[in-house]
């Protein structure tokens, strides 16, 4: 029988970007599912991601998404999706390791 | 009592990168906790990505330790690491989206 081989960690997470972005992508039938559209982009973060854009201003994710959208095209295609994944991954870390500094003495 | 709150797939994969990040950098208490070291970074590929470093020439590992090292201090911050898993993911996606394509009749 072939062992079975379990992914490790990092492996499991490059697993689940790649599945996530191909579910929210592939919502719209009428849009490319390799790329997510505005739509697709709103369900992904108000579903994915509902305890950052709980507290957001409407127009934070509208701006978001034109930041995202380097070319211009209206759709966010893996790169841009990978951009946003890792900013936020960025700003977690920044914070997480900002909390983790032993407070200085005045 | 406060209800438990259950991570999406989205953010249980921002932890796990920022988790193994952590993991692997705060291994050699010579280096600093908040990078990898080349000895680092090896320990980290060699196990958590061991199914893609065990077929290549191990001049791979030493050329992609330098191409990821962005500013060339010899560690890889967690930015630079953003980068090696963002790049992986892009593969495995752009493998996946090629295989998955109808194949062209001649």
């Amino acid at each position: 029988m072939a062992k079975k081989i379990t992914p490790t960690e990092t492996e499991r997470c490059i697993e689940s970007m790649i599945a996530v972005f191909q579910k929210y992508a592939g919502r719209e039938i009428t849009n490319s599912r390799n790329t997510l559209s505005k739509t697709e982009f709103l369900a992904f973060m108000n579903t994915e991601l509902a305890s950052f854009t709980q507290n957001q201003d409407p127009g934070v994710l509208d701006r978001m998404m034109k930041k995202l959208d380097l070319n211009s095209d209206g759709q966010l295609d893996f790169q841009e999706f990978l951009n946003l994944i890792g900013g936020l991954a960025q700003a977690c870390h920044a914070s997480f390791t900002a909390a983790s500094q032993p407070v200085k003495k005045m």
